[in-house]
């Protein structure tokens, strides 16, 4: 086993006691390597693993440079902290240790006490900016969520992103407000009572700034990704590149104090060595938290329906904590009606969500038809707080042609359904920014890349993706300006009525869920779940120490007769959502005598 | 789980009892499919899962058949049992159940029990077929071994291959004698009480006569393998090709009656999804043996130091039962004195030897200098029955430029001492045929393609082979039948001195392992072992049962003082390699004093 520092990262450049830099950089196939800084050309000292190295007092937080490879060719720092002009220009020194942290009362909660809100900085607030977050924090609260998630902040090409093409993972975006940003933020949340999850990719870099192939084999041609060749976690030299990302993950919860990193794509994480690099995160993670006395979380979105995942080092798993799940979505949305069409091809509807709520994996070892093969296995052992569901999210609004909310495609009564679906499941909830007020912006794909090849790739690219969506008309061009700007949140919503009323309602099913000990224990055993297709309703029960919650839910556009389990004589209503207090057609009655 | 048919193949031409011929075929992607026999032309129904089926008495054993695609493309049956013309003929409907067997009381014995003799069909016997292997079966038993290991007998173009070239996993090569000829081989191996090892090919297909892309995706662009585009187990339409496979293991103990596969080049066997295939041969095989009462072996070649591919499917193993492991060939060979060139430049000689001894795995989690990366894991759990040791192999020899056995590279009194280290070694050991009497003919890479351009890439791909190990010369012309004369074992050697006695002291080694319960005995935590660089001296002390036994190995070409472990004051001598009596050099005593 590698063992990595647990104090500061082992490779870019750090700071001493006496405020020297420490400079190591990873390129095992080069003969010479400088740095260059904006007064100096110094060499770096070969060591052993591909490592070059040099202590200097020439650079200091805030000095810029670049490496020089073999006398020829001037590249940023893959390590590097902060691009202040960009991916393609220098990199520049920061002291990481120079923030003031005042957090030291956090503690982070137990997962499954979690009720996430995914958000991207760049269009969540006015200002698209951490600070803009800080401004509300306190309105997250007050809607009742738990931990906010930041979608991916490593910087990227220009200042419009997902932040899926990010090119340098450890430095934050300078758009955003930087590293000293970020820091920021954690800490104000962590004052206010919320953890922060962060989005992090380690399955590909972006296309533009991609300097990594000129510093060394961080790539391999063993595997394909839909990005192109893979990162190499498993071919020769891998082990820098293992070492590069596990040194990632540490600075974002040693460096940045966060609870939980949320890791993109990790099926698309191609690695056949014995020990895969997620088991050895996952084991240098450990580590991590003895050493601060805190607890971080790995959250991994996987769509393999393989528990290997998520079990633990000691049963031959990989040691996550837990996993995006994105088949409760999509039986949702069918449920819900959305067309059948391209991944959506493989959902029948409220059969398959029942499934979902009692098995976790809907597709668990069964012949998948759009996938032309049997897929998945079985989440046996595995707890409810393993797997985080929503309604929305970034990816499925925004892979959409016209990034459509639910707001813009189903009616207001099947919004609030569908929050009510979420939020009592027994898995983690997660919102999309937005999402609880029906903001009728879409999330749209955009960028902002610099080199015209790109963006023209791009955009063909994004075309062709719809080809099994059968979509009519053009879509959004992801590089204008304008796209962004219809991406952004419409805080002003919220002072209209039906939106108000919205809000209150997912105010209301957050607080139900941790209020009521049956609907925030994520226990699976402790549940119980019927269908029917005929009428298109769903009976969930779930119960904790003598305590029963019933959730009845109506997918269908009528009323429906529902038989309800008999062995409570009597139940009492503690929410309806068609309710007219909550804009509804008409409520049920207040109480139900099971035995009638 | 899918469940196989334990009675007959799934696939291909079976006869039914009213011996009416049950034609399954695999073509998801075609939109027609019929059978052509020499009088007609019938047309298969469509299934479920891309099958195509007819019953018919059209076919009767011996008739020739070809399937006709889409009403244009002829091709041979990838289930094919026989190709009477060759790869690129028609396919020939054969009976497998019209053999007789006599073995009924043959049992399969435990699998630590197994002394390996690996033998090509070709060039084993004057006849160079099955026949021929029959005619020296006393002369195996008379040396000791317990299980002959056949290199692959699936069709492969022309009469000269290795057999790794095959393609056509279920037809047994027409010129070493067919279906009924390997039938026979192994019945009468079993009436003399040897088990039958069958080497078999599930990474990649042969390059000529494959015609398995036009039938169906058998193949993935999604991973790369030495051979091309990786064999198809885990994207789409898998199903029919992992069924394809595990109709072929299931056929060869089933209707061959064979006691162990062995799996080459597993680690080539690409497979990301839940289950690897693997993990299913492994499932239905226990199933097979559940309903024939008979017990079978996988063997696996893999060069990964994981042990989970030879872990139990409780332990989320593959559940292999044991595995080469080329590492212990490789130190050895290196104590011996092979220069460190290519795959040689990881081993250092006989310490390595020692932690091969004790740990199974050498590189087991620690930097590959020739891989430059860390490589493998710890053998923890498994015992020495798991791994198949020699000192010789078809590949070892055969991939060498010149094809050079020991006898012609190394000393009399080498081969005596490395025959001495596989044999008394805790894992079970493998000789490779004519290893026994110093067989002077090489063993050379040696084919028979009917196709020009392919024989001029094979010529050229050999000669690119050997840059690593900087040989002078050419090498020889694979496609040459001299090469392949050249390559047989001769026979009449066995009338030299020399010779005799190296097979007198092979049987007599043999005899010794099986005779002392320490020798025969696999369990890894009943010996120690220590190695000294400086003498190129080893003493590996083995015991069970209060009987112990000390293994003294000296690979220097020199007397050398050894310190044997001093627990036991006195040493009985129970063989010499250096005796006379085996034309060494001097004797050491007959007993010693370890308090002396």
């Amino acid at each position: 086993m590698n063992m990595f520092n647990q104090v500061k990262r082992e490779i870019g450049v750090n700071f001493n006691e006496a405020k020297n830099a420490e400079i190591r950089f990873w390129a095992p196939e080069a003969d010479r390597v400088d740095i260059q800084t904006a007064q100096k050309l110094l060499p770096l000292e070969k060591k052993d693993l591909g490592y070059w190295e040099l202590q200097s007092d020439a650079l200091q937080p805030g000095s810029t440079y670049n490496f020089l490879l073999n006398g020829e060719t001037l590249i940023p720092d893959p390590a590097s902290l902060r691009q202040p002009e960009g991916v393609h220009g220098v990199s520049e020194a920061v002291d990481l240790k120079a923030f003031v942290w005042t957090d030291q009362a956090w503690k982070n909660p137990a997962l499954g006490s979690y009720v996430l809100y995914e958000l991207h900085a760049g269009t969540f607030s006015p200002e698209g900016t951490f600070e803009g977050v800080i401004g509300k924090l306190d309105y997250l609260l007050d809607l009742g969520i738990t931990a906010i998630e930041l979608m991916p902040v490593a910087q990227f090409p220009g200042e419009r992103n997902w932040g899926y093409d990010g090119v340098f993972p450890f430095a934050v975006q300078n758009s955003y407000g930087g590293a000293a940003g970020l820091q920021k933020l954690v800490n104000a949340c962590h004052e206010k009572g919320l953890a922060v999850v962060l989005d992090v990719v380690y399955n590909h870099m972006g296309p533009e700034g991609n300097y990594f192939g000129q510093a060394g084999p961080y790539f391999t041609e063993k595997y394909h990704t839909p990005w192109g060749s893979a990162i190499n976690f498993d071919d020769a030299w891998s082990d820098g590149v293992r070492r590069y990302f596990i040194e990632n993950v540490l600075m974002w919860f040693r460096d940045f104090h966060l609870d939980a990193l949320r890791l993109d794509a990790v099926h698309a994480i191609k690695d056949l060595g014995v020990k895969h690099v997620l088991q050895e995160i996952s084991q240098e993670v450990d580590l991590l938290m003895e050493a601060t006395r805190r607890n971080y979380y790995l959250i991994a979105e996987c769509d393999l329906n393989d528990n290997k995942y998520i079990n633990p080092l000691t049963q031959h798993g990989y040691g996550m904590d837990a996993q995006w799940i994105d088949e409760f979505h999509h039986a949702l949305r069918v449920t819900a009606g959305e067309p059948t069409t391209g991944y959506y091809s493989d959902f029948t509807g409220i059969k398959h969500l029942e499934k979902a709520y009692r098995d976790g994996y809907i597709y668990d070892g069964i012949y998948s038809p759009h996938r032309l093969k049997t897929f998945g296995g079985k989440a046996e052992g595995n707890t409810g707080s393993q797997f985080v569901v929503f309604s929305q999210n970034h990816d499925q609004v925004g892979n959409r042609m016209l990034g459509e909310r639910s707001s813009e495609l189903l009616s207001y009564e099947m919004q609030k359904l569908m929050a009510g679906a979420v939020l009592c499941s027994p898995f983690l909830p997660m919102l999309f920014m937005g999402e609880e007020w029906g903001e009728t912006h879409p999330f749209l794909f955009f960028t902002s890349h610099g080199d015209p090849e790109l963006v023209k790739a791009v955009r063909e690219g994004r075309k062709a993706e719809f080809a099994a969506f059968h979509a009519e008309g053009e879509a959004p061009d992801p590089q204008s300006e304008d796209t962004f700007n219809r991406s952004r949140l419409q805080w002003d919503l919220l002072e209209e009525e039906g939106h108000q009323q919205l809000l209150s309602f997912y105010k209301t099913m957050i607080g139900l869920r941790k209020q009521y000990g049956p609907l925030n224990n994520t226990e699976r055993s402790q549940l119980t779940v019927s269908a029917d297709a005929a009428t298109n309703c769903l009976v969930l029960k779930r119960w904790e120490d003598g305590v029963q919650v019933l959730c009845l839910m109506n997918f269908s556009k009528k009323t429906q007769d529902i038989t309800i389990p008999d062995d409570k004589p009597y139940w009492r209503k503690i929410l309806d959502s068609a309710d007219p207090k909550w804009k509804g057609p008409h409520a049920a009655p207040a109480s139900i005598d099971a035995l009638q």
